[in-house]
């Protein structure tokens, strides 16, 4: 068991299996009866939950409240913002019917034809077209903006080809909508908003991003500017992390949202949106995790430390047991959360397996012998290195190990993301690099045409144009035409 | 504007009106655009959150972990289980397409009949069958049990007659799934879970209520015993607030949910699910509140407290901010949430009644004159009782009444259900005494056809045959046959 479990695809022979592996091996996720939708199972929904839960403190101390909109969107809905309705009424559920019955032959339930909707309702791709038919009703006078709202919910997009975590039919995310009086003022939640995701993606995934604008062609359907975190993995390919909409007044003027003035004047009303979703859990293992599995940032680990015992007879079990719960004592009360699995069925070796592949950051394995001249054995999975400790003081050393691995995993990242990421100033030179992977910074004329050609030849995106990254002007690498800076080319997930 | 937030329709007029009144008025929900959904607003949701945190705290505590499993479920799992078909596969929302073209007049979108799907997927309106089918395959030793899983999630039963919380088409909930090696174990687990639930509506919502078994005509379509909690609103009808069900073997059955049990033998999986819903929602409201508005126990206010200025110019604004703020850091250290208004737009009167509806527990008035002789003012909502309270040391007297407001909403609660419960020994008396609202205790032959002339005739019905209740035989009050022992009748929501 041990053997089968350990058997990843290594990174090396097949990265796209290894990741397959991984989810489904390290009870993260696995496909459903239905064709693209996820089961998310308990080990994979914890580190949801924890993402989720850390997430929604930002947002509350960022001035945020949560609802709840409707599931489904009437059809017509869709169609009222021009852009919108192009990107996303496409691929997507219809509910056409309300009610089954039983069949006239007698076998299992039909749709009863007598039951079909006089409009068909579209589940929910994402929710601007519901929540501002509704914000209509909420805005009469900039007193009553802004309006700063979070949902936690499921969305569907009809995906043709689906990848657990990174490309589902039905997803779990959070998306913001803010409703404001000014300009101004939108684009400034908008960009706080990217900050907090950064943030979050820094400071508790442990995955350094870029922070940029799209371009028009990468742009949200129906979005005046989109902001964007771009992470790369270990692949070399870039991944879109979270995305920040600046709406201008598109989403008003479809929904005819207009509110009065401080000057007492007629005007639309300003938006925003923004969202993350599971696919931040893709990001997460793609980012850290080797052949061994996951490796996980302690900020966001189910539990941080597992204690295993390993003995002979009863009376050690007892004296082990004692320390054990001594331990787990003392974790907790610095902080820290932590599993005594002491169950008899498993072997030690069956245990360790198992904890480096569900990634749990810090393993503390308890010897008879050992405790018997006052130490404990401590492996980090990040590095996967041993030390003998004392078993005195052992919470407080954890404690601060756990900190040096979190900083260890986000700087091991960041030199690798720099390693992959360079400078180009050709063409011929990109079309080598790109099949490198990694970021690649380019001049590029700022043209849809150019940018759709580079994608057709070379499978690479604009990932994004880095908010803060070198501004020089410069001439396009295809076509020779100015160029007003410098952006990052990748392909993507 | 004061006085058109307080126009609530007295409860007395129109109870129902008033219901709805409050809800829409206290800002907790509203109707949507799709017939039957609705839109649960930030207050509303910020009740909701806290109901979330502490039962996820208590599954939790119990044992349990969450899951998430997907939205739609293939039509032919529900004609698996027979019972289950009828209960639910009838009135739900049914997915036929994946895709929506450009119309060829030009104008919207219409449903793309090439999209057509081979099956038709149903939204989820429980989700027994899609998690049968998923742990089909996480099951095959007794050694994989028992699964305590739960999953918060949004559900679909396309009510015709619809109410905001008490009945949607949509609705948010949690439901428990359960699987375990023996029949003891699945029955212990289901009476656990129904002692979770009642400890919640009793402790945090401060509503009473009765644990019970169901009638078999009221029975969890595809479960051997539902059991549930029965809660009485004010005005005389109940509502069922939880349900908890021993499923038997009948899932794994309908599913081929097989494993080898320690014996070595082949054995079919015992189930349980339970859940609760924004259901609560409504008993919550419906329990406590009054004609001034919501009156919300402080275990779930979303603020305990609220604190509102009286002043005359800046420099009594000033002195009152820095009592105001020293208050708020003494709440908070007790653990108290509090709010403080100091909004300048509004005036003292529009703020009373603003809190007054929308449910705060405890109003402190800080005047600037009060406050010059260390006196603050002090209202409860849940009696309207104003007080005089030393500034000094009125934060622990504010923890203090926070405790009594908690204990006196549930002991009111209780008293009203005693007043509104009693026995009835005459078919006759029970046909006079129905309409007067209330429990009614009465004997009953147990038979499906006697329980559902009664509801023909009455409107009543068999709320729950009570755990604890009075067990001497008699005779059934329509029939006159033999009657194990009284159950409890109501009419209900």
């Amino acid at each position: 068991m041990a053997k089968e479990l350990k058997e990843l695809t290594p990174r090396e022979e097949n990265y796209s299996q290894w990741y397959n592996d991984l989810v489904v091996k390290a009870d993260l996720a696995e496909n459903s009866a239905v064709r693209g939708c996820m089961v998310i199972k308990p080990y994979g929904y914890a580190i949801w939950e924890k993402i989720q839960r850390q997430l929604d403190d930002m947002f509350k101390e960022t001035g945020h409240v949560n609802a709840y909109f409707p599931l489904l969107i009437p059809k017509s809905f869709l169609s009222r913002e021009a852009d919108h309705v192009e990107g996303f009424a496409k691929e997507c559920a219809v509910v056409t019917h309300y009610r089954l019955k039983n069949s006239e032959e007698g076998k299992g339930v039909v749709v009863d034809p007598e039951a079909r909707l006089e409009e068909e309702l579209i589940i929910r791709p994402t929710s601007e077209t519901i929540i501002w038919n509704t914000y209509k009703n909420w805005i009469q006078s900039y007193r009553d903006l802004p309006i700063l709202c979070n949902q936690w919910a499921n969305v569907m997009r009809w995906e043709m080809r689906t990848r657990l975590f990174l490309r589902t039919a039905e997803f779990l995310w959070q998306e913001g909508h803010t409703a404001h009086a000014t300009e101004e003022e939108a684009l400034e939640e908008a960009r706080k908003m990217l900050d907090v995701y950064a943030e979050f993606a820094e400071k508790y995934m442990a995955v350094p991003v870029v922070k940029g604008i799209k371009s028009a062609n990468e742009r949200f359907a129906g979005a005046v500017e989109t902001f964007c975190i771009e992470a790369m993995m270990q692949d070399g390919k870039a991944l879109q992390a979270g995305t920040s909409h600046f709406l201008g007044q598109n989403f008003a003027k479809a929904f005819d949202v207009q509110f009065v003035t401080k000057e007492n004047k007629l005007d639309y009303v300003w938006a925003t949106s923004w969202g993350v979703s599971t696919r931040l859990m893709g990001a997460l293992i793609m980012a850290h995790s080797d052949n061994n599995g996951l490796v996980l940032p302690p900020a966001l680990a189910p539990f941080q430390v597992v204690i295993v015992p390993i003995y002979k007879g009863d009376d050690q079990l007892a004296m082990i047991n004692e320390k054990a719960d001594a331990l787990v004592k003392e974790l907790k009360a610095l902080g820290v959360s932590v599993k005594y699995d002491n169950a008899d069925n498993k072997k030690p070796g069956w245990k360790f397996s198992e904890y480096e592949l569900k990634g749990v950051p810090v393993r503390v394995v308890l010897g008879a012998r050992d405790l018997e001249n006052g130490m404990v054995e401590i492996m980090r999975r990040d590095k996967l290195e041993k030390t003998s400790v004392a078993y005195e003081g052992v919470a407080q050393y954890i404690k601060e190990l756990l900190n040096d691995i979190q900083a260890n995993i986000f700087q091991k990242a960041l030199d690798y993301r720099a390693s992959v990421t360079r400078e180009v100033n050709s063409y011929d030179e990109f079309k080598v690099e790109i099949e490198k992977g990694g970021f690649i910074s380019a001049h590029w004329d700022g043209t849809p045409e150019t940018e759709e050609l580079i994608k057709q030849e070379t499978k690479a995106t604009i990932r994004c144009i880095p908010l803060d990254g070198d501004t020089t002007p410069g001439v396009c690498m295809v076509t020779g035409r100015p160029s007003a800076r410098r952006v990052l080319f990748a392909r993507a997930y």
